[in-house]
């Protein structure tokens, strides 16, 4: 139960760095584009996310995209056409998520140690709220993910049926899921496996998760449907603000 | 693995029964009304949810809408502001939901056999296919209840931090819940448990619980963001057909 020292020096709080990551080719959506660049209320899903980022009251240091590199040209392209001045990296991504969190972390292999966010490119809804959260429980826990309880009843799988499981003993994950920069590059050093869906898999042989409250309006866009509900959700959004 | 007799008469097909749970007092939402009564593209959420059992292809020969008995009044009135003429009856709900489908069922006490699905008030956007499947399933299998994949990753709280849970083997749980009739009677014969969540929970001793694929549309309404993509979806739906 021992607190971390806090410096009284303008080092005492950790640069916070993000990876912003967007793998989709488009074909699971039925779309026409990749669903990270899909048209959510007038512009691509990836720059209401990038923005999500770039709020200043967050004090994130840089940015980095990790897209397909053959989606660079249409990336660049839209930063053009939205004449998007946020100032962010691009990075080539991997065959696999995993692969992908790697590279964009290799973009931040200079950097001495920080925080850094992990956080899927089509989830456009997070909150400044929740961001700023889990920064500041990774500042303490060193690995720290945004995750809600499941509103409905959850069964697992049996052999013959299925046998109800305790709920509240469950979470939801979501992202940002943010690390000590140093802890998630050694996680990321050793083999991919099959079973890592997420960050936090990758890093809880090495540490403890820690759960911070999450978002239901965090969604992550996968399906036709979700891009309807997300725009009723940006627009009440919008509305209330 | 014998399968069940099937005598060619036209008895083959068991009566269908529906018991449909409206308990919200409407203190969670923080709204003005039970959330059941909430306006949903101008009508009721509870009319919605009936609408959608009395769809004539399912051939459901009663619908039981259990409702706290200080909203008798408030329901009656908007079934003649909405000149609702779907044929229904309508019993007092208990102190938990437990006891609430135990009344619904204790309606149904005269009859002898058929197939009763029980469902939640305020999930007005289920699908005749997925209703129509579960009833199916319940026919065969006895105890049937409509599922979903989670989306995200799934992860247990420990002691310290949380551990990843393989989200292929979990599924959430919704409903309409559908059962063997007599079986469910047999079941809500037994005390409750603080363990029970569902139908499915108040059955799994007796009989195995089969899974039937359900819909992400088919959402419970239990806060305002859910009204707002409940709308989003409705809206698409009907835009649509």
């Amino acid at each position: 139960m021992a607190s971390a020292a806090s410096p009284l020096t303008s080092s005492s709080t950790p640069p916070r760095y993000a990876i912003l990551v967007a793998g989709g080719s488009g074909t699971r959506m039925g779309a026409d584009r990749p669903k990270q660049f899909l048209n959510l209320l007038g512009e691509p899903v990836l720059l209401h996310t990038l923005r999500r980022f770039a709020q200043p009251e967050l004090g994130i240091e840089q940015c980095v995209v990790v897209l397909p590199a053959e989606q660079f040209a249409t990336w660049e392209q839209l930063c053009r056409e939205f004449s998007i001045s946020i100032p962010h990296a691009v990075v080539a991504g991997g065959e696999t998520r995993w692969a992908s969190v790697r590279r964009g972390l290799a973009y931040l292999a200079e950097q001495p140690a920080g925080l850094v966010a992990v956080h899927d490119g089509v989830r456009p809804l997070v909150s400044a709220a929740v961001i700023e959260q889990t920064y500041a429980a990774a500042a303490t826990h060193g690995a720290a993910v945004a995750a809600v309880a499941p509103k409905d009843s959850v069964r697992g799988l049996a052999q013959q049926g299925s046998y109800a499981l305790d709920r509240s003993r469950l979470r939801l994950v979501q992202t940002p899921q943010c690390f000590e920069l140093q802890l998630l590059w050694r996680a990321y050093q050793l083999p991919e496996l099959p079973t890592f869906t997420d960050d936090a898999s990758v890093v809880e042989d090495l540490q403890p998760i820690y759960l911070v409250p999450g978002d239901y309006r965090n969604l992550k866009i996968t399906t036709p449907e979700d891009l309807i509900v997300a725009e009723a959700l940006l627009r009440a959004e919008l509305g209330a603000g």
